[in-house]
């Protein structure tokens, strides 16, 4: 297994996760009423890197930020759609899956962010049904294999057309001697509650599953002739846009419900995503309220997060009319920006540090006209991408540490990122020479109101409390109270508080030590720990099958010289060491 | 990483895993009225394997064996004990853990099961409590280090001695660069819940933590000067014996309740675990109920359930009187050593063949017995044994597959076994020139009651029609009814339904397909297959710690040549690929 970089094909030395639809080379997003259109047409030369070719609609790291872009737009470019069509622009094949041109010549990080990312993508497509009220119909003209059904799996409706060769299929095991996985072992367990011994058939089938027997063993949902398919499809459309969009329950103090109602309904205009400005330099990347710097010596990243420069918005209609440029929209995208940045490009990073700079009750204030507008489609959705931001973070592979020092506006939503990293550090008192006042942090309703819910269903105050519900409360009845350190350590909101004395050489040796550490046990460690309590699809998919997926990717029998993944596509046969383990 | 196979020094070619307290090396078992204790006194020189010393009450295999055994015997042997006290018999030292001379030099597969065995020895002394009420204390004086502290965690009481000196510790992570993988993470997560960021500095400290600050972080359960620790001791063995043991909850025809508890007070006395009879040769191993069968070519083992030999007991006293040589229990004793036989001993047996021989009816007798004495400890323990070893059964990396045959007696207790099997194949009618009546399953009251449960927590039924409640429903319904084969897969209790005219292709197709795939996608794919549904701490010790370990005993960080788990003890620091993934 060539563990040497992959050159991108572009020329530049970063992976990009910013994108437009004029830009795609793969998917082509069409938007007709309440129903959008993703078509995908895969750019045989498009591919990320170079040294493979993209042929039938098979994919690589490029292909999925485009569908991750798209269904971003749809959310807030598009808020009137209810249904996303997914299909296919070329003739006998939905898609191929995951290229494994691509996936045989990747480095094992690149191949384990690779998985990674095109999860959460899965994931999102999720929460646009279950946040957001956007079905997504998958149509099967043709094979959709390996992650071509794992993708469909996304959806909330699978239409397999039954023409005697049309087929979904999980071929990794017989082919590749990896798994499925892109969610797929998982959904077919528990999503589609597939019965165990049908799925071990279906897992080791090769040629996968077509017609009846597919609906029969609910792994599509309807099938249809070809002949009907168009009628079908419009069908579920039309019936999938008639259904009610989700409301969040009313919360205390949200009034007026029947007005916001009324008004989603009437005034239904999205908001453009406009391009994120970034300045990039060797040891920096700086966007509007976020900047990440570079200490490569020491294997650190600091990410900065800017408080809003305007007050929290009069009303939803100067909210909207903000756009993306409205400050919880705005750091959000630009925190999953670097966030993505760091995974992909920087594999060396072995902290992220979070640090803030603001004034907390400006967040409190933020948050709370998010909450009063939270029957809002944009205020919804704008919660709904903190969310999935904060769990990027959750699942990112790097020690996170928060530092809260004097300046700092750990509040609300921010106060979550302190919630979300492996330890925080918060200063008591004051700095000599300046004058600020000492640092507070403060929780709002957000954070214990599961709107910002981790992949475990829990809040990350309830995960963190699970041993110690008397604690919780404390942190219920501090709700709008800025809190310092020896109180917040106290309530077991952070792990330390120091005095200006201990703190640097503190951050010094915990930083060090942790760039000593092998990056690998760390994975495992903080895998293990982030999630404690319940257990969901997407904790699985996260936790269980990407753990197996990646021990997989490091044995021989898949990656080794004469492994199954180095040795598709050569004419020869895999050749296997026997012992099970 | 050297993957040539170590030494047995006992100079066999096998691990036996059949043992008994003259024969312990390790422990030294006392009883005392209700108080059992078990103190730990490593022999050095009594390593499993050639090539390292046990110093510091480090353990092996071979340590655990015997403790798994003792656990047994106080159960089977010494029901009235309510009590075991887990000490250690070497000042300054609890148990330092795993062997790391022991694991650098074994083979993948061995330190995969390995871990996989001490998993399950400390889930089951988790069972005894849960199960039997024999609650665990376990003492510490001295360190309790690595695999030494997750023993200790297994129990219910953990008490410390605070003399400035005494520690808990995982210092997997800074030393080793692998995970506390004995259930560590999970169950510091999981079952003591402890808070995270805690949890990650107690995790990254190779000292550990000692004294009043583990009590308070929930490290352990209470501290003592070690002046005052033999009167703590006292005082929780007399709480804990005081106790109530659990009973399950009366079942509809149980009848005489009162009389059965009253029995159990008064007449509490265990049965020999006498030692199994074994006939051992190259192709085959035989018990008296239990027989195995070896296609080396075919890399296949076949193992054959033989019904009972007598009629089930008319009273309890017939019961007690047949002791080990009580089908259900010498049954579960022979099957669960054949299987430990088969997962460290036949590493290149790729599938695991179960058939039967006998009456259904026979196997539902028995169960109705065990239902109906089910307030009687040893019906109790035989059910909880049952349910260890089905277990056993759903975490051994092999596919599994039911024949049901004429002749056959896949009923209640052993219809789990076709519902723990990957794939199950039933013959249709019957075969020419045999004239035993056509296949019949049966499901009895202990396939729907829970008191065989997955790990998952749920019936081995439930999990398999997790999708089809209307198919639980039939399978209710069905209790107590023999099905022919076609009723059976309409039912959807087996896989296949074929006819003699199929039946030996597929099997054949089957078993050379499984022979031909990764033995890694396969352990992949079953583990993720077999558990649908809930989680619990036990599934995520099994799925996600044990896949993240895997993962990392496989990477250079940890194995290779300049890994930490290689380097350990050289003086040496190991080198580290820095890139995260």
């Amino acid at each position: 297994m060539a563990e040497a970089e992959q050159k991108l094909a572009s020329g530049t030395a970063r992976i990009d996760f910013a994108t437009d639809p004029l830009r795609y080379r793969h998917w082509k997003l069409g938007i007709d009423g309440k129903v959008a259109t993703l078509v995908l047409d895969v750019d045989e030369k498009g591919g990320l890197f170079t040294g493979y070719d993209l042929k039938l609609n098979s994919y690589d790291l490029g292909v999925d930020i485009e569908l991750a872009d798209a269904f971003e737009r749809i959310r807030f470019e598009h808020p009137e759609v209810r249904v996303v069509l997914l299909r296919s622009g070329k003739p006998r094949v939905f898609c191929a899956g995951a290229n494994i041109r691509m996936l045989a010549g990747a480095s094992h990080a690149h191949k384990v962010n690779f998985c990674k990312f095109t999860n959460e993508t899965r994931n999102a497509i999720e929460d646009a049904s279950a946040g957001s009220g956007v079905r997504t119909i998958c149509v099967i003209s043709g094979t959709a294999a390996g992650g071509g059904y794992e993708l469909a799996l996304a959806a909330d409706h699978i239409i397999l057309v039954d023409d005697g060769s049309s087929s979904v299929s999980l071929p990794e095991v017989p082919l590749l001697a990896v798994l499925p996985g892109t969610g797929g072992l998982t959904r077919i367990t528990d999503k589609r509650k597939v019965r165990r011994d049908r799925a071990d058939f279906f897992c080791t089938t090769e040629e996968g599953v077509r017609g009846k027997r597919a609906a029969e063993w609910r792994l599509v949902d309807e099938t249809t002739p070809n002949s009907l398919l168009e009628s079908a499809i419009a069908a579920r459309s039309h019936e999938f846009a008639g259904d009610p969009p989700p409301y969040p329950p009313p919360q205390a103090g949200e009034g007026r419900v029947g007005a916001g109602e009324g008004r989603e309904e009437a005034v239904i205009q999205g908001i453009a995503l406009t391009p994120l400005e970034r300045a990039l330099s060797v040891g920096r990347r700086d966007y509007k309220y976020v900047s990440v710097a570079f200490d490569r010596a020491a294997r650190v990243a600091t990410i900065t997060l800017r408080g809003p420069d305007l007050p929290s918005p009069a009303s939803v209609d100067e909210m909207v009319s903000r756009g993306a440029a409205f400050w919880p929209l705005r750091v959000a995208r630009e925190l999953d920006d670097a966030i993505l940045d760091i995974r992909l490009n920087e594999l060396d990073v072995a902290a992220i540090v979070f640090k803030s700079e603001g004034e907390p009750q400006a967040i409190l204030d933020y948050d709370l006209f998010l909450d009063q507008q939270g029957r809002h489609w944009l205020a919804r959705e704008i919660r709904l991408k903190w969310k999935r931001v904060l769990k990027r973070i959750d699942h990112t592979s790097r020690s996170l540490v928060a530092l809260i020092e004097p300046g700092s506006c750990f509040a609300g939503t921010l106060a979550e990122i302190v919630l979300a990293a492996d330890r925080s550090y918060m200063l008591i008192g004051q700095r000599e020479g300046d004058n600020r006042p000492p640092a507070r942090i403060a929780l709002g309703d957000v954070n214990l109101s599961g709107r910002l819910a981790m992949s475990n269903g829990l809040t990350r105050l309830h995960t963190r409390f699970l041993g110690e519900p008397e604690a919780h409360d404390t942190a219920r009845q501090a709700i709008g109270q800025t809190l310092d350190a020896e109180t917040a350590a106290v309530c077991g909101l952070v792990t330390f508080a120091l005095d200006d004395l201990d703190w640097e050489d503190e951050i010094r040796v915990f930083l060090e030590e942790r760039a000593s550490f092998s990056p690998d046990s760390l994975t495992g460690l903080e895998a293990n720990l982030r999630f404690g309590g319940p257990e969901t699809m997407e904790t699985k998919i996260f936790a269980r099958l990407t753990a197996w997926q990646n021990w997989i990717f490091q044995r021989s029998n898949a990656t080794g010289e004469s492994g199954a993944l180095s040795r598709y596509g050569t004419g020869r046969k895999p050749e296997f060491d026997t012992r099970r383990t």
